[in-house]
C-alpha cells in the first residue's frame, strides 16, 4: 500500500516498511549510493531515498533521470542530511518509465511562456503544481465556506438563451455545418434557436434564490472578447451566491467574509504552497494576505471615491470623473495608497451600471459594490437587486430587453418578490491575488485565449 | 437578524424573539387569528405561525395568499397543533411581495412536463425544492469524499480541441456569424482552429494525474445527440477522478467506495428532503439506498456476465452475445434480478472500447469495468489506462487518431509513465437513482436537449 510523500514527511514516527512512487526530480550518485529526490505531486517537497547499489532494480539507476517514474519499498528513517526531518532506505527500486533526454523539464528555470506551451507538463514543476493543488484547495473551501452556511450549490446552465445584459461578448453553440457555405438558420440549430455559452449564472441563480433562499454557482462562465491582456480568458471560472431577504449591506458583509475565510485557507491550510510564491513570485505575498485576513475593509460610497481620486494630486492616466467607471489604476490606487487595505466601494451611478441592480432612494445611483483589492483591483462585483416589478421593467425597457424573452425573470418579481442580492467573484483573479501570479494563463490549467485551444 | 426555518424548527428550546421570512404556502383563517405556513427554502418543512389579526400588518392578511413572501417577528413557542414541534406567535407581518391569482403554484398536483415549463418557479415546489437541495448536497459531499482523500480538484477544459474519442457526438464554439452565407472557415474563428464543448475532461485529468498523482474533475460535459430520451441532456455534469500509480482493482474500489459514501449522506443528512421522493416517488427508495450502503458490491468479467446472461433464460429485447455491449435491460437485469445489489462488470473484449484503456495479458480484454445499480444500469464507467507507449501509439493508430494532434497526450506516456486509473460518474445518473426520478430533466436545474434552451 503506498503512502503519499505528504504523509511520510508529516510522519510522527520511523517506519519499517513503506512504499512509495514517484517521479524523480534529481539524483546523486556516490561510489556505493544514490540519492533520489523523489516527488509524487501530494505536496511540494519531495522525499530523500537513498539506494544502496546492491539492492534489487538499482541496476536501472543510470536510467532513473529527472522526469523518470519510479516505485520503492524500504524503511522511513531520521534524516541524516539537513533540509528534511525523514528519509527513505530502499530494499527494492523499480523503475516505471523512463524519461529520455528529450524530457523538456529537464533544468530548472523556465520561461512562463515556454511553460504554457507544455501545459501538460508543467504541474510537474515546483512551482505550478503548488499552483494546481492551491487551486483545488481554494475551489474545496469555496464550497465549504457556503455549505457551513447553509448555501445551495446550485448548476446553473452554461448553454443558454439569456445573456445577462451587457456583460461582454459570447460565443455561440451550434451543431450546423460550418463548411456548406449555406446560411445558416437558428431555427434548424440543435436548439432551434440561438445559443451561447454563458456569461454568468446569476439570473437563473436569482430564480433559485427566490425559492431555496441562500443559493450560489461555482462554474465555468465565458466571454468572446478579443483581447489579449494578461487579465482576460475566454473561459473562466466564477462564484456567485445570491441571497433572498438580504440587502446591499449584508452583501458587502458575505464578500468580505468569503475573501478572508479564502485568504485565511491559503495561510493556514496549504502553506507549504505558498512559500514558493513568497520566494520565488512575490516577496511580500504572506505580509499582505496576513494583513487582509486580519484587518477591516474600508467601505465607501462612489462619490466620495471619486472626490478622493479627484483630490489625490495623482497623475492618473484615465481622468476621474464623476458617472464614469473607476479604471483599474484608480482602483489599485484607492486600496494600494490610500487606504492601504480592501476597499468595498458602493452606490454607482446607474447610468454605468446593468438593468438589474436596485435604484437608491436619491433616484441618482444604484446599490452596486465592488470590492478591491491590493494589486488586482476588483475581485467581486455584486448589488441589491431591483425586486419591484415596475421599477425593473422600467429599467428593461431602457435598456431594451425584451419582458417576453425575459419573462421568466420578470415572473421573479411578480409572485412573492423579496429583497434579493448577490455578487461575483472570478476565482481566477482570487488565485492571482493570492498567489502573486501576474498573468491569468498561468494560474488554469488550460487557458482558452485568442488563438489558443491548445490540449 | 433572520433565522433560518431550518434551524427554528430543529430548535431545542423557545424563544422570546426571532425574525423570520419566506414564501406562504397556505393560509388558514379563523375569526381572530390565521395560520400560514410559511417556507424559506432552508428545508423541506414549513413554519407555522400564527397571526392574532391585531398585529401590525395584519390588515394585509387577504394578499398574503399562497406565493406571496412575507417578514415575520415574533416568538417561537411549543405548537400546540400535531405535526410540528415548534410554532412562531407573530407579534408582526409584513407583506413583501403578493403573488397575483394567475400565480402557476396555486395548486397542487401539477405534471412534471408542466413544471418543466416553468423551471425557474418549480424549486418553490415541496418536491423540487428537495431535488435541488439534494443535488446540492451531493456536489458538496464529492468535494468533501476527495478533499479527505488528498485528491486534488482540477478545472478541465470546457472548450476544447480534443474529442476524447468515441464519446459522442460534439458542439462548436464558434464567434463566426452564421447569418452571411459566407463559406466559414476554421481559422478566421476565435480559436483559429475547430473548437468544441468537451465531452470528458479524463485525458487532461490524466495529464494532471501524471504530475498531482490523484485528481477529480467535476463539471458540466455535453454531448449534441439528438435522442429525445428521459436518460439523454445535451448539457450534465461529470464526476472524473484520475490516479497515478493505480490498477483496475484501485479504480473499482475507489468507484464503490464513493457510490457508498454519496447514498450513505443522502441518507444520513439529507433524510428530510429524502423523505418526500420515498413518499411520491419510490416506495422502496430507503430500502434500496440502505441495501446499497451497507452490503458488498459484485465483482464480475465480462465473460462471466455474458455467460450468466445467456443462461438466464430471460427473453431480452436485445440478444446477449459476447464482443457486443451490454444493453440497459441486461445491465439491469444482473443488478435487480440476478445479484440483487450492484454489480461491477470489468475486462471487456477490446474491440468495444476506447483506444486509452489498457490491453490485459490476454490481449483479447482491455481493463474496462462499469459499475451497475438497480434501476438505472451504468453509473459509473472507468479503465486502467494504456500506460505502455507503443501500445498506446499502436491503438491510436487503429483508432485513425493523430499522433500529431494528441501529441501532448503521448508526452504522459513518453516521459515518466506510470499505472494510472480512473472513471466517469454521471451526476445525474446519481441523483436518479438517489431520488427514485425516472427523467433527468427532473434533477438539473435546466434541463437541455434537442429544441429545447429556455431561461
Amino acid at each position: 500500500m503506498r503512502t503519499l510523500i505528504r504523509d511520510l514527511l508529516t510522519a510522527t514516527a520511523p517506519a519499517a516498511e513503506i512504499e512509495a512512487a514517484g517521479w524523480v526530480r534529481t539524483r546523486r550518485d556516490s561510489k556505493s549510493f544514490s540519492f533520489l529526490e523523489i516527488n509524487d505531486g501530494s505536496c511540494l517537497g519531495s522525499l530523500q531515498v537513498v539506494i544502496d547499489h546492491g539492492i534489487p532494480g538499482s541496476d536501472d539507476l543510470p536510467r532513473m533521470t529527472t522526469g523518470s517514474s519510479v516505485q520503492l519499498v524500504g524503511r522511513l528513517v531520521s534524516s541524516q542530511g539537513g533540509g528534511q526531518s525523514w528519509e527513505m532506505q530502499a530494499s527494492a527500486v523499480r523503475l516505471l518509465g523512463i524519461a529520455p533526454e528529450d524530457y523538456p523539464l529537464q533544468k530548472k528555470g523556465h520561461s512562463p511562456e515556454f511553460l504554457r506551451s507544455i501545459a501538460h507538463l508543467r504541474p510537474r514543476t515546483n512551482l505550478y503544481g503548488a499552483m494546481f493543488r492551491l487551486r483545488s484547495r481554494m475551489s474545496q473551501a469555496v464550497h465549504r465556506f457556503f455549505a457551513e452556511r447553509a448555501f445551495h450549490y446550485i448548476h446553473t446552465p452554461i448553454i443558454t438563451a439569456s445573456d445577462c445584459e451587457g456583460a461582454g461578448e459570447m460565443f455561440r453553440v451550434t451543431t450546423l455545418d460550418p463548411s456548406t457555405g449555406a446560411k445558416q438558420k437558428f431555427e434548424d440549430d440543435f436548439f432551434e434557436k440561438a445559443a451561447h455559452l454563458t456569461v454568468s449564472g446569476q439570473l437563473e441563480g436569482e430564480a433559485f434564490a427566490c425559492a431555496l433562499g441562500r443559493i450560489y454557482t461555482f462554474g465555468p462562465t465565458f466571454r468572446a472578447e478579443n483581447s489579449n491582456t494578461s487579465r482576460h480568458a475566454a473561459e473562466f471560472w466564477m462564484i456567485e451566491p445570491e441571497m433572498a431577504f438580504c440587502d446591499l449591506e449584508g452583501d458587502m458583509d458575505l464578500a468580505e467574509e468569503m475573501l478572508k475565510y479564502l485568504v485565511v485557507e491559503a495561510l493556514e491550510k496549504q502553506e507549504g504552497d505558498l512559500a514558493i510564491f513568497e520566494k520565488f513570485v512575490d516577496k511580500g505575498l504572506r505580509e499582505r494576505l496576513e494583513f487582509v485576513a486580519s484587518n477591516p475593509f474600508q467601505r465607501i460610497e462612489y462619490a466620495e471615491a471619486v472626490d478622493i481620486l479627484q483630490n489625490s494630486g495623482k497623475a492618473f492616466e484615465y481622468p476621474v470623473e464623476y458617472g464614469h467607471n473607476l479604471q483599474s489604476e484608480h482602483e489599485r490606487w484607492l486600496t494600494e495608497e490610500h487606504f492601504q487595505r480592501p476597499v468595498t466601494v458602493f452606490n454607482y451611478p446607474k447610468e454605468i451600471k446593468p438593468f438589474y441592480m436596485r435604484l437608491n432612494d436619491d433616484e441618482r445611483t444604484v446599490t452596486a459594490m465592488d470590492l478591491l483589492v491590493p494589486g488586482i483591483g476588483e475581485i467581486v462585483g455584486g448589488s441589491q437587486r431591483e425586486e419591484r416589478l415596475d421599477m425593473l421593467l422600467a429599467n428593461m425597457e431602457r435598456h431594451g430587453l425584451s419582458t417576453e424573452e425575459y419573462g421568466w425573470y420578470v415572473d421573479t418579481r411578480k409572485f412573492g418578490s423579496v429583497p434579493h442580492a448577490g455578487f461575483g467573484m472570478g476565482f481566477e483573479r482570487l488565485l492571482m491575488f493570492v498567489t502573486g501570479m501576474q498573468n491569468i494563463r498561468d494560474v488554469i490549467p488550460f487557458a482558452r485565449t485568442p488563438g489558443h485551444c491548445e490540449f
